[in-house]
């Protein structure tokens, strides 16, 4: 069943884009203008569930990589993430039918849009991450045995190149550097497949998820009620499950810095209310990583752990994280595709350098409840 | 009027594109062995000169990139630069008619000989520096405005791209970056070009000068006369003229390191004979750069600095350096094309962060000679 997206739906997809995008994704707020102008110049862009793509037919995710720090700071021309689809085409010698996002947030569930209404082409209801992950082969479609090239990558002067490697963690590696010195982010179409391996390997339905999530935000918000409840409720619903409760505090202290083509940082939370005398460690690559109270982890990758302003449930990316906002912390546990033990391998919290197993964000909390 | 280089012209031009290569270009031995079994396999390689390519033609010069020092450590497979040509073929979907070097070299100036021997192509008899330099923007044909890209990558896994820039300053910066990331080096094909501009902007018959330059050598290597007299003899009658000993010792430090795509440093040689109780200091970024008596340079970029075995007369890249080696240092003024304005502000001693004017060799020398 095919659904139109309009310039309404697009206000709502950047909110729950962002929730899902823990952190990372680039800025909801410049996505959400490119589509809304491009609804505006060639009328609603048609989404379609991942059932609806023809078994042979050509999908090409399309998004942006680097540094969010970076992509704040160099507004695209809107046209980029297109052509680079379009050296895939030329590559490949056959059109897309459709586009998709690779990842749920806040630049990369949009870009998608602005392609599909550029190309005439609808966007598929679903990505590889259910959330956003700071490098290339954090894809379930890598998991799953598709092949991440060719891939083609565009800045905004206009350079631009089609790679082709050996394996998606290479393609992670020759790209990150291209994406550095082609000025710190590039757009790109990598993950070309088919309708089939769409079907097998994509994380379905989660652009309706975004769309629904943040709908129920922005309702709470309006009818002042508690935007926090809305979210819980919708992710009980879906394929993730329950929205947790991880903290509640004020930001004392954020340290960031780009290197490699990332944004690496943590921040720290001063808590009150029922966490009152406790402190919140969050790391960053990109992305929310690891949250710990004191060295104890209340989430992990791959489970999602997202900031929202304490007051309204807005989301707030990691380049967004000031001193002395209000926020609360929030874990959502990721779908069961995202939990193999193959997946686990690749952005387990040991991908990440950290020394422990990865535990079910359910599962701690039920020990957390067990104990109190 | 082409002539066919056997194995023993291929010795010669090991030998003189190492002098010419001034330090760079990697190592000429795994070049010859490299080229000696292609004709062992495939006959004599045809050799035309410029005026021999029909102006519509496409000629596709190829090439390594990278530090020399990883060079040494990673063998060729042999394909790799072949392989970077047809990326480029299959991109413009016409075959070359030739392919070329686009310096001369120890591995830079043979490459295109085993890519020609494979595809069954003549080699155009000229360059696009008339000796090595670190970056490919460093070009006669970029100074005379012919266009670095699209551009082939290719590496020894088999991990590949075709990258197309704006210009070809960003055609080196980013190609640098996908040769670090692909493992250090890269096999390429760029500056792709029709015949009209191969004779419109190349440096003509170097190649033929580096085989005669080393027959010279070995053949005063063979005849015990002296194999510094016989090079000045063969520059003197060449495009560049006559080459200037700037120096005799022994090395008593070398310091280098691999950094940014690049291997850098400096040597010192202490002098004897005319040179006693002078040192002799020399910068590279993987050719010699500047070489300097105290402070006073005696010769620097453009102008050619290769080091010599004191006894044979055998070229020294930068990477052979060692320790307690007794060498010689030659200075080789660069030809006219390489000394224009446009010219050196790509690759003049201000380029590479010296505080001085570039001054030609021959008039250093000759103030030396009327302060004597």
């Amino acid at each position: 069943m095919a659904t139109w997206i309009g310039e309404e739906e697009i206000e709502d997809l950047a909110i729950g884009a962002a929730i899902l995008g823990t952190g990372g994704g680039g800025d909801p707020y410049l996505g959400k203008l490119m589509v809304q102008k491009s609804i505006r110049k060639n009328g609603p862009i048609k989404l379609i569930d991942p059932s609806e793509v023809p078994d042979e037919e050509l999908v090409i995710p399309t998004a942006m990589m680097g540094a969010p720090t970076i992509m704040i700071e160099k507004i695209p021309n809107g046209d980029e993430a297109l052509k680079s689809m379009q050296l895939l085409e030329n590559h490949f010698g056959k059109k897309a039918f459709a586009t998709m996002p690779i990842e749920c947030g806040g630049l990369n569930s949009t870009i998608p849009f602005v392609v599909a209404s550029e190309a005439g082409i609808p966007i598929v209801d679903g990505d590889g991450m259910g959330r956003a992950f700071p490098e290339l082969q954090m894809e379930t479609f890598n998991i799953y045995g598709v092949k991440g090239t060719p891939m083609g990558l565009y800045n905004e002067r206009g350079d631009h190149c089609v790679l082709d490697t050996l394996d998606n963690d290479m393609l992670e590696y020759i790209s990150r550097g291209i994406a550095v010195r082609m000025g710190g982010v590039a757009h790109i179409a990598d993950y070309a497949m088919t309708g089939s391996e769409v079907k097998r390997t994509a994380i379905p339905n989660t652009i309706s998820l975004c769309i629904q999530l943040g709908k129920a935000v922005r309702t709470a918000q309006e009818q002042k009620t508690d935007p926090i409840k809305a979210i819980q409720q919708v992710t009980k619903e879906s394929i993730y499950g329950e929205a947790i409760v991880l903290f509640k505090g004020k930001i004392i202290d954020v340290e960031r810095r780009s290197t490699d083509g990332f944004v690496r940082g943590k921040t720290v939370i001063e808590g009150f209310d029922e966490f009152d005398g406790k402190h919140l460690h969050v790391d960053f690559q990109n992305e929310n990583l690891i949250a710990k109270i004191g060295s104890q982890p209340v989430a992990m990758v791959p489970d999602l752990i997202s900031f929202l302003d304490l007051e309204t449930g807005s989301p707030i990316t990691t380049e967004g994280l000031k001193y002395g906002f209000r926020v609360l912390c929030l874990g959502i546990p990721t779908p069961p595709i995202m939990r193999s033990e193959a997946a686990l391998e690749v952005w387990g919290p040991r991908y990440f350098g950290y020394e422990y197993d990865y535990q079910r964000l359910e599962d701690i909390h039920k020990r957390k409840e067990s104990v109190r």
